[in-house]
């Protein structure tokens, strides 16, 4: 029984308004495995680097005790590379730039010692990728979770469409959901997402938490309200990664289950923001992170007598 | 003991995407006073109206067991007029027309009767008028709560921060908070303005909850994800109604039955927008309040094991 998760592993430069990195490691797989790494401790990767990434940045996955059997590593090439600018409400940014690198031509490898993936972690990356990755999987996923975003909609919309109905979590923004289902009221949208395939969707509200859905019963989660946001970047995928990470945890899958797992996630990416990269959620202790769990419950919980 | 509302009794057309209406009763105090009655009976509002306004509009004040010794009605005048329509996304609008009428020169007379006010709801008005109110009353009421809006920000910010300082529950949205403070976060604009006067921050999100602030604590209120937003008009009085008339009942001033109130008031106010005007508010039943309550209860909660 093992988590899988798929995505990038890649550098990023980052500028935010506090100021801005050289190359440093980010990417979708990194952040999501991460955080899944302190909940389930049989995390696994696939993805794809290249011969500039560095030994210590791999054996920081060990440290966290990731399995990286699924990590190409392309000799001669370079890694995928995204440079980009967040504007001063840290709500946008511009990509200043993208080089695709060893992604352009990514054909991931399931190592057999991933046969035994339970919960199966999609992130965000070409529709069609994902869809091989759970193709090769010989036997289907308890749970499956995809991330992915605008771009794909706009580009490759039919076969997003097509991984979309293999999956049991979707989880995408509120502009992706108000895209992908065509319906500007987020219950519309939702109502029709959940004919696409997936049983559960999640709405990611970034600053103002997220919502679960799932047939008539939806739940509303905040988000931590928080004096600075240092850099989002890998807000998104530390949230999914620890959602999910937490579904391996409980082994369970069910509403509640995934109402908790959602906390946990949102308490994950709360820490993301608070630092350049995954330089915070490299570092957290269980103790700091079920500290910042409680504060999601005073948060959020009142006492209304029937 | 009485809960005293003070803001505009008036007329509005309104026009969204579902349809239009000719002059229908609105008002801040309308809303709020309306809300009100639902949890507390001593409700009495400060207002004025013109010789246009219909008695049958002045008898569903009574129905609600609302006092209207102080609705002034102003014989050969008209009543305050604002005509709005809402764009698609309900979320911004244009104003049509404001007509002050009456409101141009009103002097809130506080009756007798209504001297034992001990919850003062300000509503939005201008905040010289608000003022006038407090110091009207002979004894500064248990819990002062004020509404404003940007339109105040930009005009009388001087007289705007004057009456702050006298309050202790201050309710505005995000986009005024921000104004209000010169801070984008809403964590540093909360703890700006818990320094200008009222101990009780309040920040309205619309369709993203509410956000209390007090000292050092922040309590986060989901928002009901709706189907169709018909109407948004007067949500945020009927919230602040809602939130004071749950205080004005349970009488004792606290962190957590403030949270509750918010509850209360966003329950409230998700009935205020299925349908235009305020054909819903009027109409509840205790029945119908108390289990939206507890679509609230259920739309948020979660259970962690320590």
């Amino acid at each position: 029984m093992s988590l899988v998760v798929i995505g990038t592993v890649a550098f990023d430069a980052i500028e935010t308004p506090f100021g801005k990195t050289d190359k440093i490691v980010g990417g979708a797989a990194t952040y999501a495995s991460l955080a899944a790494s302190y909940f389930y401790k049989k995390t696994k990767i696939v993805a794809v680097v290249g011969d500039d990434f560095h030994q210590e940045d791999i054996a920081d996955f060990g440290k966290h005790g990731i399995d990286v059997e699924g990590l190409q590593i392309k000799e001669g090439e370079k890694s995928f590379f995204w440079a980009g600018k967040y504007h001063n409400d840290m709500n946008s940014r511009d990509t200043l730039i993208t080089e695709l690198n060893v992604l352009a031509d990514f054909d991931p490898i399931i190592p057999e010692s991933y046969q035994d993936c339970e919960f199966l972690m999609l992130g965000n990356l070409t529709p069609q990728i994902q869809q091989t990755v759970i193709k090769r999987l010989k036997n289907r996923p308890k749970l499956i979770v995809m991330d992915t975003m605008n771009f794909w909609m706009d580009i490759a919309m039919d076969d997003l469409l097509e991984t979309i109905k293999m999956v049991d979590v979707l989880t995408i923004n509120d502009a992706e959901a108000r895209q992908l289902s065509g319906e500007y009221s987020l219950v519309k949208a939702a109502n029709k997402i959940l004919t696409m395939g997936p049983k559960y969707l999640i709405i990611k509200k970034g600053e103002h938490g997220a919502l679960l859905f799932h047939e008539e019963k939806i739940f509303s989660a905040p988000a931590l309200p928080l004096a600075d946001v240092f850099d989002p970047t890998g807000a998104g995928d530390t949230f999914a990664g620890g959602f999910i990470g937490y579904m391996a945890q409980v082994g369970t899958i069910n509403f509640n289950n995934m109402k908790n797992a959602i906390i946990f996630g949102s308490a994950l990416a709360s820490f993301c923001v608070e630092k350049f990269g995954t330089e915070k959620i490299k570092n957290l202790t269980q103790a700091e992170v079920a500290s910042r769990v409680q504060e999601f419950v005073s948060l959020s919980s009142f006492t209304i007598e029937n």
